[in-house]
């Protein structure tokens, strides 16, 4: 195992954690992260060790006045106690031979106080004394969805937790990372790693894509960013990582007072615009415009290969929706290329006359769920397009639930697929049985055609 | 009355209806549009008339060989059989009365065929001999849903109807009619009429919205279009209709592939795209960028008073989306003012010292329903504050279903409110609950602020 691998192995798969700062009280940051480590479904919970100088018992489990007194091996600390006491505590930790921290509490550099910055300070120079490597602070912290862990303070009745999975979220924001999981709960994919960083005074993204690269669960890297505290090293790493494992990224902070917040929020410098997106590309990374679109993106890469090139073979029973797919798809720099000629010819063949044989493909209201195989099983043979992207109405009567075992079997072709539709519970239902069976939908041309988009800037980075 | 309501009167208040086409036989649209009508909602559905030769009765209900054999008074006919034939029924429903048509039937002018231009010319030609009013063809027709009316060939099983309500929408694909209509069927806001006008051979988007300005179920008026016929006499009657009620629209075909898609797909001309985005600024409609964004602008303005000006006060208890909003609202040339003075100092007094009291207001993860109560209160009595924008991180623990008085509460303040939360099912619920007391709700921080900005262009229009 690497350095890095080893360092941080026992912030994702710890057998023992001291939650210091566990509390009785509901509500209560302490409280919340003890019970929810000490009675879910982290794997190794009776070996969640509650610190606190005050109870004898936690939610009636034995406490511990100091970290030190607790008698076993503890792998990981999760810290909530007031900021003026930590650097004590990592000291503490280095001594008992805890190498791994989250630091959930605020009160740091963010506050933008000279106490707050020397707080950080000699935590982090004590960190370095020790050998202790430090997540936070001002974060939610970790998830490892494979061992039922995560540090979080977000109460289980508020917020469901992912299936393991193969995409690991970064986030500066703790609130990214709410939403974000729980949208993977509800959907096919899964986490493997999941980070929330805060202040990151030790852990940077640096390390942890480069952590995540040797990650065997991870494909693919999602990440909210504001900006970065050491700019040459990520995009260093990014570099070599993004040829054989896809980055992508959202970064706030483009207007100046959108910058001017970002700085406030988690106290690091923004840095200029032009040099971000030219950084990113340089890098091979995949920038995303909006929160949706991060995970719209994850979720593609996640569930299709990439793609082998921009040419896109559009199908659909209703046409409002592909028109707004060509607009974006020219916009996006992709490409809609005429159907090879013998393809074409052997459609007409097969299909009604009124269906409308170019790209894209109308096959109008009266089309069945046979029609999109026919379509779609030879637009994966043709050698003109790189990306099938069927547009369905299941509103129509025509298509029912067998739709779902003719994209079923198109996506076992050989090309990647990524289709959309919009609606109401009927809809959903399709929708949702079509991704469980490995394609990815999405309610708006534009999403489907930026999710497509990260399927090819992969497969030029793959291929280079 | 107005000759145009008086005109249009039957397309949506018909007390008898004709179903050309009617058929036994399932998933045949002339089967589906009779079930719907005849089993369904429709106030009068005694008086649903099946029109077919071949039968004496359909689905058990006696059926007539041709229209003019119904003995009863036919407020419209809704048609589905083969274009070649409707020539021929636009005069026999003209001789019998019948001045309103739905024709759902395509094989028209969007085959692009020298046949299917012929059926239309005739048509129309009839239509205008006999007065007879025609929407369509090559559409899904119209919806009342105050008389629980639609002329539409999906089934309920595939398709829920919306609720009456306040949005008017008028489409060119009824791919997105259907899209839209189950989409406002899951929200709160409902439907006042619903045109999917096809080919436009006759009724147009300058007559419908001529016809919805005077109607007072309508609040606002949401158009997808691909292209307009006349160009100029829609937009003069939007220019004057703007000044009292809002008009959102989303026009395809901004490519030049899309521009070319859209001509094949109704048979009509794009125009440029400088041209319309001049004329739509100039007529005070509030242009948007895709279909998401179509249907919360037409929610945020059903449900929300317009805006007095371009300055919102943002506050939340998770920092992330809130940096995403303020790069949005500066993209969008809204504000981010300053607090008044005086209300800062109110404010700092309230609230725990560590709560960061500016634009935004960061009421951090420790924030609880009463401190949104306090914050949004106090900004609501702001003079420098028009439109208040709550994020939410309700994953947090401490933020409990109370919320949804404080939100119902500050709902009646006299300003419009417009939030943002995203994440699982409790989140869900939660939000559901506060766009039930009126509140409309988005998932990301852009499409919050894109609302924001139609109440403040429809603020703008209505006070010139």
């Amino acid at each position: 195992m690497s350095d890095l691998k080893t360092q941080f192995e026992k912030f994702f798969y710890p057998k023992s954690i001291a939650v210091v700062g566990a509390s009785e009280k509901a509500g209560k940051i302490g409280a919340e992260i003890f019970r929810n480590l000490a009675f879910y479904d982290y794997k190794y919970k009776d070996k969640v060790y509650p610190v606190n100088p005050k109870h004898d018992k936690i939610m009636g489990i034995k406490a511990y006045p100091k970290i030190e007194d607790i008698p076993d091996k503890v792998d990981l600390a999760v810290v909530s106690i007031g900021a003026k006491f930590i650097p004590d505590l990592v000291e503490s930790c280095g001594k008992k031979g805890i190498k791994n921290m989250v630091i959930v509490s605020g009160g740091f550099k963010e506050l933008g106080t000279e106490e707050g910055k020397s707080y950080e300070k000699k935590m982090i120079e004590n960190a370095k004394k020790y050998g202790v490597r430090l997540i936070g602070p001002n974060c939610i912290g970790v998830l490892n969805a494979e061992i039922g862990l995560d540090t979080f303070f977000q109460s289980h009745e508020h917020m469901i937790r992912p299936k393991p999975g193969s995409i690991a979220f970064l986030t500066q924001s703790g609130t990214f990372g709410c939403s974000f999981l729980e949208w993977a709960a509800e959907s096919p994919v899964g986490i493997s790693k999941f980070v929330s960083y805060g202040n990151r005074s030790d852990v940077d993204e640096a390390d942890l894509i480069t952590y995540l690269d040797q990650d065997e669960k991870t494909k693919v890297i999602a990440i909210y960013m504001e900006g970065l505290s050491d700019g040459r090293k990520f995009m260093n790493a990014a570099k070599t990582i993004t040829k054989h494992k896809p980055i992508v990224v959202l970064k706030a902070g483009r207007s100046k007072a959108g910058a001017r917040a970002a700085v406030s929020h988690t106290g690091w410098l923004g840095g200029s615009e032009k040099i971000y997106d030219a950084a990113f590309k340089q890098s091979g990374i995949i920038r995303v415009n909006n929160f949706e679109e991060l995970f719209d993106a994850a979720k593609a890469i996640a569930m299709q290969d990439y793609a082998k090139g921009p040419r896109i073979g559009l199908v659909s029973n209703g046409a409002g929706p592909m028109i707004m797919a060509i607009d974006e798809i020219e916009r996006r720099g992709l490409e809609l290329p005429q159907i090879s000629e013998d393809i074409e010819k052997q459609l007409k063949e097969k299909l009604p006359p009124f269906y409308i044989v170019h790209n894209p493909v109308d096959i109008t209201g009266s089309a069945t769920p046979n029609d999109y195989e026919i379509v779609l099983e030879h637009l994966a043979k043709d050698p003109n397009i790189d990306i099938l992207m069927p547009f369905f109405v299941f509103q129509n009567t025509l298509i029912d639930e067998s739709i779902v075992d003719v994209m079923e079997k198109i996506n076992k072709l050989g090309k990647p697929v990524i289709g959309g539709s919009a609606g109401g519970p009927y809809t959903k239902k399709i929708t949702d049985a079509i991704e469980s069976v490995g394609v990815p939908m999405y309610p708006i041309a534009e999403r489907v055609v930026a999710a497509a988009q990260a399927l090819y800037i992969n497969g030029k980075n793959l291929n280079k």
